[in-house]
């Protein structure tokens, strides 16, 4: 693709996820994402087949991001507790900068769209992975508790996952603040060894 | 209420359940309520308005029923974590052996149906003040760590309402067998003071 071509492929991409965010993907049209974005009808059909397939980019690249971001900060050398509070500080930062994505991706219909095109596992599976990397080579230096790190992978990122979201998104049980650090407080009582 | 009514009244919902459960709460016709239960028309309107009334007392039985469960279950005077513990197994067993009604009340009409009609915070309210009590006798015994009793009795009910909800209806992260293990132990680690 030429400069050109991935610039206005870049900007009707933006376009639509400012738009999804705004008004929610169903009541989003082509015809005004290409509005926005100043480009001919013709043109959005060049890159993209469907609105969905704009959505679906948008959510695969998020997945990325989120990937990354946990798989760049874990050091799998030197595993500790450190990282992974540093590591939910971070995510939290995320949450508290990006509200708006936030509210997006956790609305109804976001997410059944999402499960209708069996993109959940996907979602899953890419934040999972490199958490249960980290605890398994937490396990082997004896920084931690000896568990079934795949087990431990998914039941802490559902743990962790759960009690942000419900923060975040309904201030249940606490503010977003408090609960950052009981989460931290509960990996801690986890995945430190008791005498 | 006479002998008689009441037995009238308990064949109209217990035929009521019995049919939400097999077919939905949609699905159900009045109708077909009063020919299972073999009785008129008339003299199932004598004890309910509709059948969402019917569902309701459903709803709030089950909840009472759920709420004396834990209640009679804690012996408030000596907390322990063996008491948490049969009471994990207590309920495993519970759902285990309610497998139909179980998946109807997670169903995601049923859920509508209860959050539409706010029962969803009665039903937490009624399983989380037993647990938050027990937590409380526990810190103040010094059986248990020092924590937010309040905060924490929501905290601990949501991770094991969660972790077996989810492996009960979708085997995930593992079965029930062996989440019903892991719940008791992360409970330990969360409440038991480290040395």
């Amino acid at each position: 693709m030429s400069h050109k071509s991935e610039r206005t492929k870049k900007n009707i991409k933006e376009c639509s996820k400012k738009l999804f965010i705004k008004q929610g993907f169903n009541q989003t049209s082509v015809r005004q994402i290409v509005h926005m974005a100043n480009v001919a009808k013709g043109t959005f059909y060049l890159y993209y087949e469907t609105k969905m397939q704009v959505f679906k980019e948008l959510v695969r690249e998020q997945m990325l991001k989120n990937f990354r971001l946990a798989d760049n900060h874990f050091d799998y050398k030197h595993p500790s507790l450190d990282q992974l509070n540093y590591f939910i500080d971070k995510i939290v930062m995320l949450m508290e900068t990006n509200r708006e994505e936030m509210f997006f991706f956790h609305k109804e219909s976001t997410l059944e769209i999402i499960i209708e095109n069996r993109l959940d596992k996907e979602v899953i599976h890419q934040m999972i992975y490199p958490i249960e990397r980290f605890i398994e080579a937490g396990i082997r230096k004896g920084v931690f508790t000896n568990l079934d790190s795949q087990l431990y992978g998914k039941i802490l990122y559902g743990i962790v996952h759960e009690m942000l979201e419900s923060a975040f998104l309904y201030e249940y049980p606490a503010k977003l603040g408090v609960i950052q650090q009981e989460v931290k407080f509960i990996i801690k009582c986890i995945l430190t060894p008791s005498i």
